[in-house]
């Protein structure tokens, strides 16, 4: 990365010292150990493993949670790459001071109400720090926001999260909601190389690390919640750059005009003209969500199916009704349920007689039932699979039937006919279970995604939900081969 | 009923033989045990535990599940108030036959294979059924359909339904999905009083059904699916009638292009114009949802909140970037959130206090959190709703983050909150879990919304599900008031 991306400053021209540094020191360690275990920062990078070193910083300590604790981090004997400020906003400005003296890589300022909360006193208190910050060499994240997560070593804003580290790269202005959108999405299986809370952004922001992503080899996706954004040009000649290469994800929030006054509340962010952020995605090819549940839904497609050649979707799935409401949805989102081919239904009516009341056409009804997941089933997802017309599959299964129905062993079978299906099927296939509420169901098909996301198949939450995503990939692949 | 909305047909007058038939045949049961316990329709009655006479007509069988077997409808020697035909498709003519002889009342034809398939035979041998019913005293479920599901003393197409009867009338042309909108929603704590799929409906149809539900005084929601329409004019003007004393919540499958064509291979309907739908949802206050998910999250809106005196929501719960998600939700479909008076954000501030970076405006950011469900929540809850400007409250919660903060009995700490806010405050409440995909969440969260459903508080699977609800009915209160 060149120096120009960090605004002229020269200390390091990397993310190194954010995302890996070797010393963490936390500035309002608190002395209550079963307190600072359970929610404070000397507490998440213990639980979370943090091999570095961890410098609780407390004047009325001596040792917190087995770290030797510091009354200032001028007192601390090495040098800190990272240090983390958690004291009440009133002594922000002082602690930055010190961590400029110590001459610290990276700042993050986890304190809030600066700026947000929109009284005259946090506003000058936020003023007072970018002055603070101005000259300075070191780096700084927040305030107001929950830092780093970087399984690769370094910090975690959340001690639960996977230490596996992926290819997915987090950008978000919210912390809760940047904590919840991992959760739900390694519930799923995918997996992150770095997420970052970056909150009121008064140095490093959404361009610093979308510049970050563009040049991580590692980072195949990338997800971007933004409040709103500063040097505009900039951020949209990365933003085009980075989907050019990669997809990016992005849910802008405060599109709405009561929008606008949260997110001043909220990052103290100016949210911009809606009609300029759908130019935007229109422009740069960034994919447009607008819920985080979205998000995850369109990752997942992201990250198990490969570009797709056309738009034509093969429904199957049980319940004519069902296919119904699917086609009406893939036609909403501009995917195609083309009528198969004269020699497709042929094939198909050799496994599914007419006179059992089951269609042929596109949706085509197949999948488990009372039989159980047959060599009908992936017979059945090949036939369609080989129709010309078809350049992707979505195939529905309802898993609150097989226990209706007393069909045990489904969730091997399922792994089994789909890890089949994946061997012989040369198109994109995407599994949606329909959500139900049954907890043992819901379980089971919490592992059975792992399992086959493992496996390169792609299982969603709902119909709604996967038509949505597979609909943006064909835009964003349409977009970004113009 | 009057004897015009049966088609002229005078054998009775009501939907008695319908949904409470004293006496059930099924023409076709078979003499595997196990299997016809498991999956047929003997078995499915006596799991039920239907309270009336069962008859298996199969002529190889004596007795089938402990009833008596009869060779054919004729050989009963009592009157057989409903049958259930389910033999082949090239037999079930004359098993209707039979039936008109035998003075069956209500003949349900379970079995499909007709003009759904689009095929020469199939649709010789539905026209072969309308010409055999056409001057026959009986009426007639189907073919190609699940039936009836009745807990009032009636059948049930699955036995795993509640006994208990609703005040829900669910009128469906698809069958699984009728099966699994129930299925969703019972989990939900909603109730059914009558349901129905009728499939082809060469007799009785949606306008039959809908008349019913309007005279129906227990029941005070309608679940309407359907995939087309015989006369227009009759079903519009029963339409506008029922959706004036009672919600109708309506599902048309196969608006698109493509949805047409998988609606004639599925009931072998007429889809329809779009347009003319679109009309029709607005000149007659039918609630037009588009999933069987956005369905039940409808009707548990409509069971729980009563008619909203205006569009402003006040947002409540933790996370900043969720509320502004949340925000551009609500002023996309149409609702407003307003910012708080300066009375309420004084009041508001007294136990928010804006150093710890919390929002008073609206979104509020109170809920559950590092020390609990407290006072805290319900007084905020209560300020927010104090606020002229405020019609309808919408909170948040994150179960998720409760676990992750170790937060112990956040379960009953939730019911009883929301109790006593619902004591309180007088106007509507919406609870939304936040989905997560922890199993163990998930089946506690499942078991506070049925408790809360109880006590009349509605909780939604997520922010998008509860907002658009809610916008419907502020929707819908608005046409009928017209």
């Amino acid at each position: 990365m060149s120096n120009a991306t960090f605004n002229g400053k020269k200390a390091y021209n990397n993310m190194d010292a954010v995302f890996y540094p070797n010393s963490v020191a936390i500035i309002g360690a608190r002395t209550d150990s079963e307190r600072e275990l359970k929610t404070g920062w000397v507490g998440k990078l213990t639980r979370f493993d943090y091999k570095g070193k961890i410098y609780p910083i407390n004047p009325k300590a001596k040792e917190i949670l087995g770290h030797r604790a510091y009354p200032t981090i001028g007192d601390v004997p090495d040098p800190v790459e990272y240090a983390i400020i958690t004291v009440n906003r009133n002594l922000v400005a002082n602690a930055v001071k010190e961590c400029i003296s110590k001459r610290v890589k990276t700042i993050h300022i986890y304190t809030g109400g600066f700026s947000e909360v929109g009284t005259e006193e946090g506003i000058a208190l936020e003023k007072e720090l970018k002055e603070i910050i101005e000259n300075c060499d070191c780096r700084v994240i927040g305030p107001n926001c929950l830092g780093v997560y970087s399984p690769s070593g370094g910090p975690s804003f959340d001690p639960g999260l996977p230490k596996e580290p992926g290819s997915i790269y987090s950008i978000s202005q919210t912390g809760v909601g940047s904590r919840r959108l991992i959760r739900l999405a390694m519930g799923k299986g995918l997996l992150f190389k770095k997420a970052v809370s970056f909150g009121n952004s008064i140095d490093l922001g959404a361009n610093d690390f979308l510049e970050d992503a563009l040049q991580d080899s590692d980072v195949n996706l990338v997800f971007l919640y933004l409040e709103g954004i500063s040097e505009g040009q900039r951020f949209f000649n990365i933003l085009r750059k980075c989907a050019e290469q990669k997809p990016v994800v992005l849910l802008k929030a405060g599109m709405s005009e009561a929008g606008k006054n949260a997110v001043a509340s909220h990052t103290a962010s100016i949210a911009g003209d809606k009609q300029v952020w759908e130019a935007l995605f229109k422009q740069t090819g960034a994919i447009k969500v607008q819920t985080l549940e979205e998000a995850v839904e369109q990752m997942i497609a992201l990250q198990t199916i490969r570009p797709l050649k056309g738009r034509g979707v093969g429904l199957i799935g049980r319940g004519g009704g069902l296919g119904v409401i699917a086609t009406d949805m893939c036609e909403s989102v501009g995917l195609k349920v083309p009528q198969l081919g004269k020699k497709t239904r042929k094939s198909l009516e050799k496994i599914i007689p007419a006179s059992f009341g089951s269609t042929v056409g596109n949706p085509v009804e197949i999948g488990l039932g009372h039989t159980g997941i047959s060599e009908q089933y992936v017979d059945g997802l090949e036939i369609v699979a080989s129709d010309p017309q078809i350049d992707c599959l979505i195939s529905f299964l309802n898993p609150a039937d097989y226990i209706h129905f007393g069909f045990e062993g489904w969730a091997e079978d399922t792994i089994n006919a789909m890890k089949k299906a994946k061997g012989i099927i040369n198109k994109p296939i995407a599994l949606v279970f329909l959500p139900g509420l049954n907890s043992e169901v819901f379980a089971t098909v919490v592992e059975i995604q792992r399992k086959l996301f493992e496996h390169g198949i792609g299982c969603f939450s709902s119909m709604d939900t996967a038509i949505k995503a597979i609909g943006k990939m064909a835009d964003y692949y349409e977009i970004i081969a113009d």
